[in-house]
C-alpha cells in the first residue's frame, strides 16, 4: 500500500501513516493539497491527514480540502505528539538565536519559548522541514522543533526533549482513498464513525433543527466544526462527526431528515474509529482496529 | 481614547482601530496577548482585535486569549481586506523571488501565488511586519503581502493591488476593555449582541440541549465555535455570539437555564454589533454605531 503523507521524512505525518500501516510504502508530499492530488492520481492508495490536535484544535486547510476533493475517508489514527528541540551537533542550548518551526508546534511549546528570552521565533511550514533546513544550510545557532525521528533523519542532535507545554498532546489523522480503497481497507470491519459536511438556510434556529435530527435519534456528535464560505461572509459550513456507522438505520433516517432542510449535505466518509461519548472520553474500539 | 493592536503601523488591525475611533492614540504591541496585557495594566483603554475572517475563518489564539484574559468584550467593527504585493522601489514582479506574509494572508492569496511558480513562499507573524522586514533589510527580489498603506510606511512600491482570491474579504475585529470602558464606550447605546463561553457535560445531546436553551426562546446564535480544552483530548469549549443583549429578559433566562447544566459559563461581553439572521446575511444597526 501507498501512503501519502505532506511534510518531510521525520514528520509526525510520516509516524501517522507507519503507525496505521507498518509496511507501506511512503509518498511525502510538499504540502496537503499534494496528497489529496496523489491520491486522486493514483500515485498513492490513500493519503494520511492530520485534521485535529487536542492542544492547537482543527487544522482548518485539511477540512477545506476534504470539501474541495471527491475523496472518502476510510479510517483514522491518533499519534501521541513529542516536540524537541534539534540542532546542528554541538550546539548548547545558549547558543540558539533563533529558532524555527510549523506555527502550531511553535504554539504547543509557547512555555519553553516564552523561557528562551531573545531569541527570534521563524513560523515554517512543517517541523520536519525545518530540521532539514538547518541540515542543509548548516545553519549554526539555530534549532528547530521538531520530532526525535526527524533530529535523527538530518543528522542533528536533540538539545531538549519533550518541551510542549501539554503532556497529553495527540494529533487525530484521517485516512482518505478514493472508493476502492475503502472497500479494500474497511474489509471486514463494520464503521462506526461518519462524517458530515452541511450547509443550512439563514433561518432563526436553524443549527438547533439541524442537531435534533441525531439528538432526537440517539446519535451522539463527537465533533462539531464551523468553516466559513468563501464569497458569502458569515454564512458557515459545518462538518459533524456521528458516533455511528453509515449503514444503520437511523443513521441513514437522520440524513435523509437532514436533508429535507439542508441546503447541502454530503457525507465525507463511514470508517472504523475511536468511539467517544459526546464531546467526551475516547473509547477506543481495539478489536476492530487495524 | 487610547487604543493598542497587534502589529506594526500599517496592519490591518490598525486601520480597524482607526475606523473604530478616528481620533485614538495608537498603542502598537508586538503579539496578541500583549494587547490584553496593554489593556489590563492601563497602557492602553481598549484593545482592537480580529477574531474572524469571512474567508480564513476564526483567529483561534484570541478566542483563546478572551479565555484566559479578564476583559470586556465593548464592542465590534468590521473591515474590508484588499491584499497588495510590495516590494523595494524598481522592482518588477518578475524578480520576486520570495514572498513573506502571514499565514491567513498567504491563504488567502493562493491562487495568486501559485500563479507565481517557483516563488517561494515564507510564512511570518504579520503582514505589516514583512512589510517593514523588507525595508529595514533591504531585501531585494522579496516582496510581502500587506496593504498599501503598509506599502507607503515602509517606503515600499506596489506591484499587485486586490491579489486576495475573493473580493468580499472581510475580517471582524472585536474590541475589549475593563468594566469601566465599557461603560464609557457603550454610554446611550443598546447592546444587541453577547457573546458566551461554556462547556458541557459529557452526555450524549449535550450541545443539542445548550443550543435549546436559545432555540426554544427565540434567540439567534449568529456563530458557534469549538476550542479544545488543554490537558482534557476531544473536550471542548464552545464561543457562541447571541443575537440579543445581556440587559434582554430572555437572554438573562437563557443564561440561567443553560448554567443549570454546564460544567462552566461565561458572558465575555454584551455589546453593539451587527445583527444578523442566524447563520445569514448582516443587518448593520447604523443608527447605534460609533
Amino acid at each position: 500500500m501507498r501512503l501519502a503523507f505532506q511534510g518531510e521524512p521525520g514528520a509526525y505525518s510520516e509516524a501517522a501513516a507507519l503507525q496505521f500501516r507498518p509496511d507501506a510504502h511512503l509518498v511525502p508530499c510538499p504540502a496537503f493539497e499534494d496528497v489529496f492530488e496523489a491520491v486522486e492520481r493514483g500515485g498513492a492508495t490513500c493519503g494520511v491527514l492530520p485534521i485535529e490536535n487536542s492542544i492547537g484544535g482543527s487544522i482548518h486547510r485539511n477540512y477545506d480540502l476534504l470539501l474541495a476533493h471527491d475523496l472518502r475517508i476510510v479510517a483514522e489514527t491518533e499519534l501521541p505528539v513529542v516536540h524537541s528541540l534539534v540542532a546542528l551537533p554541538g550546539t548548547t542550548l545558549d547558543e540558539v538565536r533563533t529558532i524555527y518551526s510549523h506555527p502550531q508546534a511553535l504554539a504547543q511549546c509557547d512555555r519553553f519559548l516564552r523561557s528562551r528570552k531573545g531569541v527570534e521565533v521563524v513560523a515554517t511550514y512543517d517541523t520536519a522541514g525545518s530540521a532539514r533546513l538547518i541540515h542543509d544550510r548548516g545553519l549554526s545557532g539555530t534549532a528547530a522543533i521538531a520530532s526525535e525521528r526527524a533530529a535523527t533523519v538530518f543528522g542533528l542532535e536533540v538539545l531538549a526533549r519533550g518541551i510542549q507545554d501539554f503532556a497529553d498532546n495527540i494529533t487525530r489523522f484521517l485516512v482518505v482513498g478514493r472508493g476502492g480503497a475503502a472497500e479494500e481497507i474497511q474489509k471486514g470491519t463494520t464503521p462506526n464513525k461518519t462524517t458530515l459536511v452541511f450547509s443550512l438556510p439563514n433561518e432563526p434556529g436553524a443549527l438547533f433543527k439541524a442537531l435534533s435530527v441525531f439528538a432526537l435519534r440517539g446519535i451522539d456528535l463527537t465533533k462539531l466544526e464551523s468553516r466559513p464560505i468563501p464569497g458569502r461572509p458569515w454564512e458557515y459550513l459545518f462538518y459533524a462527526d456521528l458516533n455511528v456507522g453509515q449503514q444503520e438505520y437511523r443513521c441513514g433516517r437522520a440524513l435523509t431528515h437532514l436533508a429535507e432542510f439542508a441546503t447541502s449535505l454530503r457525507s465525507l466518509g463511514s470508517y472504523v474509529g475511536f468511539v467517544r461519548s459526546t464531546l467526551g472520553d475516547a473509547v477506543p474500539t481495539a478489536g476492530d482496529r487495524a
